[in-house]
């Protein structure tokens, strides 16, 4: 039983878009300049049609099916109406939001399933594995790597499992600042819950908002303030797992020397090995203070070579992040002030959070490195950037509509390697959009560091073409390979999904990929575990 | 080819007892008068025979078989004599020495390998395979849970594969700060190339001295500074890895979100899943200051509070140790002065390890929390358990020969569970042990602290019955099955190996051991790798 649920009605996301539709607007008119100025954007695009004209592959679940799986949820919690099919078909990478725009049919799941529990599930995995059903396991839906949209052939049907009703706070332990939470629970909702009780987790990625607990665990999520709270997958203590093969229960400590790490296997899975349905997570006390400030570098490499400082030899900030020239010159980082920024160089967000006094030793100490390293502070973008932080993907469906192609992707290194990946990544987007007669604005940033490496963030921005979804196919494939070459990691915090799967067996080699199928075997022998996500095809030709 | 290998001779491990036989001493009086009126040691038993003198299993690698593994590495690097035998047949676990004492037949590998490179071990992991010869990766031999005497049954033969020659400092990435080394380095060897680069791991288990790194990660050891360096799966950030089945090379990023982290299965894999034949560990300047402290606390409860506080809230120290009021009284965190402890409550060693300014802060602030917990600084206590930190494996070898037995073992669980596991482990031991006719002492301390929880460290000695392994294997199912019914881990740093692998499935679920098998049947198909080693045979039917 939960100590407590969220009370309030849960936030829907949009459809067609992102988060909540109200919050929508337009682009400032300087950018609107730029995109057909500098860019050669003169074509605005028509936005998605409405849901109820969306076309969406047939129904292909047989009703004995249908009406057995509703019974385990409860008859209420099964869905098959257009609404409920078209919220589950996609995620929220540009391609699938051109996907809706194109009014194509759009390969959605026949079901909805709404279960209450860790036996629910259970119940569910044990029907689908005999009718040979594939079951999307369902967060907030904020995939921007395909992770929604399963292979459909050789199976009978697609079923999506939306967690939502498993958002309870479970269990809070305070003396081991640990809280078990439902992987349902969306990112406001978990951190409300534990706020009440002087807690949080401390993570807040782009997609805070909208994404789910168990999504952050699944897909290895990163938040923006990851150099002081760490990474999801580091704040991961234990998780319970329902599989078609049974329960998997892990994490009886903190660390163990009890063989390999199996919660390893499934974090980053992605909904192919299993559904999480617990998470134990460490919780701190909520932070008497923060602060963010913005310091100006002189030029990127300064910037990194100052990130690289703090970060190996501290004071480590809460919060870490640098923009590069280009970004800084549009103020990407300060979308509020997008389009006039001024002064050069290189904006860095450095955020401290903790007690007063946490705040203010170290807030001096990295103010003392900033400084030494000819930083000088930026008024006010330090709160611009905090005020605005969940807000770039609204603007991304203003200059979608606008006839902009403009999407965002990650990588992530050690650190005698970044300058070369930010390199190889820009020059690869560039020549590959430039060659389809759309030179292409790209920014990035560095978004999370480590003591031996950073990432890297870059969003991308073009004309549309006829055919955008190709044209970014095209795009991305070169950045892909690019990343590789240069010994980049292929996804930082976005995942695999389908997007990124054909780069997988060069980031662990055919052996890797033999394992990771070796154990999905054993989980899910059937497969229905979001087939086609993550994990290649054998054969390897699966297109990209 | 390697930057640097080491230049002096390997120190050999003795091969009955532990580390250099020249520094074998007999135990204080007061001890021994402790163990006569305290515990009832009587019986000064035999030590062990000579190195001649041990009757080991009999060859059965067939000659030609022998030769072609020797044709691999080199005829110089293959040895079937009896001291290469010998020295590779066990651990370093109680259970282990009494076995030497005993002078039954020894199981021993039939041939010794040294190879030299990743290479040659692929080339005698596919002959091996082909032939059915299990193989034994070995680094220092320092296993104390039976992880170097692998089944034999159903095997050709069983070969050792020392990796000592692989000993090299193959990279240095001082902006990354990464080393890439080979796993054949002795703690002692790698800190030695590393310091005249300006650098260390901060990896300094008990074991240091004679174990390699290939071990440390193997088995995921977990170092005295942890606190402040992290344990030893946290500073791999590379592995590659030889199997039966091919290479594995993880680890293209100091993290990312591509999939499930393979690195975390070869961690902890025990020579079950594959050789690891290099590692890349991160790296921090050698520290400018290193302060050790002793710190009197009122009791174990206030002492683990006090801990915990620190941990949590900061400042972390880099050494953070807790004994109980019996390891306090006893005196077993300052081996120089054993049995001749003053003053009650709980000795905790606090140390600090940074620049000078790191150091002192922290040390000041530390300091703060520990006066308000009712703390008083021990003079010397902290230079004590420095100087002595690696001489507790003597005092065993001493206490073995005046016939008693002595071993330890460990745990880990969270800080809400830590006293009631403390008591759980505790009463089982002097249940079963008094039961048995022989009253133990049981001291312990909390080795290695994180925000969730902390690891117990216990040190059992009593008299030693006619068939002391028989005695010491109830002791042990015992706690370990305290353990289980307490909600702590089998093992926090001493690993698993065929000690406590029957407690393997209540740790992960049978699924999880199924999993387990999976990777096993991938990477290593005919099962030649380490058998019986971690992974509970499937019958379940296996003895403890």
């Amino acid at each position: 039983m939960a100590i407590s649920q969220p009370s309030e009605v849960r936030p829907e996301l949009s459809w067609s878009g992102w988060g909540d539709p109200g919050q929508a607007s337009a682009p400032p008119d300087a950018i609107l300049e730029l995109l057909r100025s500098g860019l050669g954007v003169t074509r605005a695009t028509p936005g998605p049609v409405s849901i109820s004209g969306l076309e969406l592959t047939p129904i292909r679940l047989d009703p004995a099916t249908s009406e057995a799986l509703a019974a385990i949820v409860g008859e209420a919690n099964a869905r098959s109406d257009q609404e409920a099919r078209a919220r589950h078909a996609l995620g929220k990478s540009t391609l699938d939001l051109l996907a809706l725009r194109a009014g194509a049919a759009i390969g959605a799941p026949d079901l909805v399933l709404a279960p209450a529990s860790h036996a629910q599930i259970i119940q569910v995995l044990e029907l689908c594995s005999r009718q040979r059903v594939a079951v999307v396991p369902f967060g907030g839906g904020t995939s921007v790597v395909g992770g929604l949209a399963p292979q459909s052939e050789g199976f009978a049907s697609v079923v999506a499992l939306d967690l939502r009703r498993m958002n309870g706070l479970l269990e809070l332990d305070r003396e081991s600042r640990l809280a078990v939470l439902g992987p349902g629970l969306l990112g406001p909702q978990a951190e409300a819950l534990l706020a009440e009780r002087g807690y949080t987790i401390g993570h807040f990625p782009q997609s805070f908002e909208y994404a789910t607990l168990g999504g952050f665990a699944a897909a290895r999520s990163s938040g923006q303030a990851s150099a002081g709270y760490g990474r999801f997958d580091e704040l991961v203590v234990g998780l319970k797992v329902a599989t078609p093969a049974g329960s998997l229960i892990l994490g009886r400590a903190p660390k163990s020397a009890a063989g390999p790490d199996l919660r390893q296997l499934i974090l980053g899975s992605e909904g192919t090995l299993g559904v999480i349905t617990e998470l134990t997570v460490r919780v701190v006390p909520v932070p008497e203070r923060r602060v963010y400030e913005g310091w100006r570098l002189p030029d990127f490499d300064h910037g990194v070579a100052t990130l690289r400082r703090l970060v190996q030899d501290g004071p480590v900030p809460t919060v870490l992040r640098l923009s590069d020239e280009a970004e800084t010159a549009l103020g990407l980082a300060r979308p509020g002030e997008l389009g006039q920024s001024e002064g050069g160089g290189c904006l860095a967000i450095v955020g401290y959070e903790g007690t007063a006094q946490d705040v203010a030793t170290r807030r001096e100490a990295a103010a003392d490195v900033l400084n030494a390293a000819g930083a000088s502070p930026v008024d006010g973008a330090g709160e611009d950037w905090a005020r605005d932080r969940y807000r770039a993907p609204y603007l991304r469906d203003a200059l979608l509509d606008a006839g902009a192609l403009v999407e965002t992707l990650e990588t992530v290194t050690f650190w005698s390697s970044l300058r070369g990946l930010y390199d190889a990544v820009g020059a690869a987007l560039r020549e590959q959009l430039t060659g389809q007669g759309t030179p292409p604005l790209i920014l990035c940033h560095v978004s999370h560091v480590y003591p031996a490496g950073a990432s890297l963030y870059f969003t991308i921005a073009c004309a549309q073409l006829a055919d955008p979804i190709a044209q970014w196919r095209a795009a991305k494939a070169a950045a892909g390979d690019a990343i590789m070459a240069a010994g980049g990691s292929i996804t930082h915090h976005h995942g695999v999904g389908r997007d990124h799967r054909e780069w997988l067996p060069a980031e662990v080699g055919e052996l890797g990929i033999a394992v990771l199928r070796a154990v999905k075997q054993t989980l899910d022998p059937v497969g229905i575990l979001n087939p086609g996500i993550l994990i290649p095809a054998k054969s390897g030709a699966a297109a990209r």
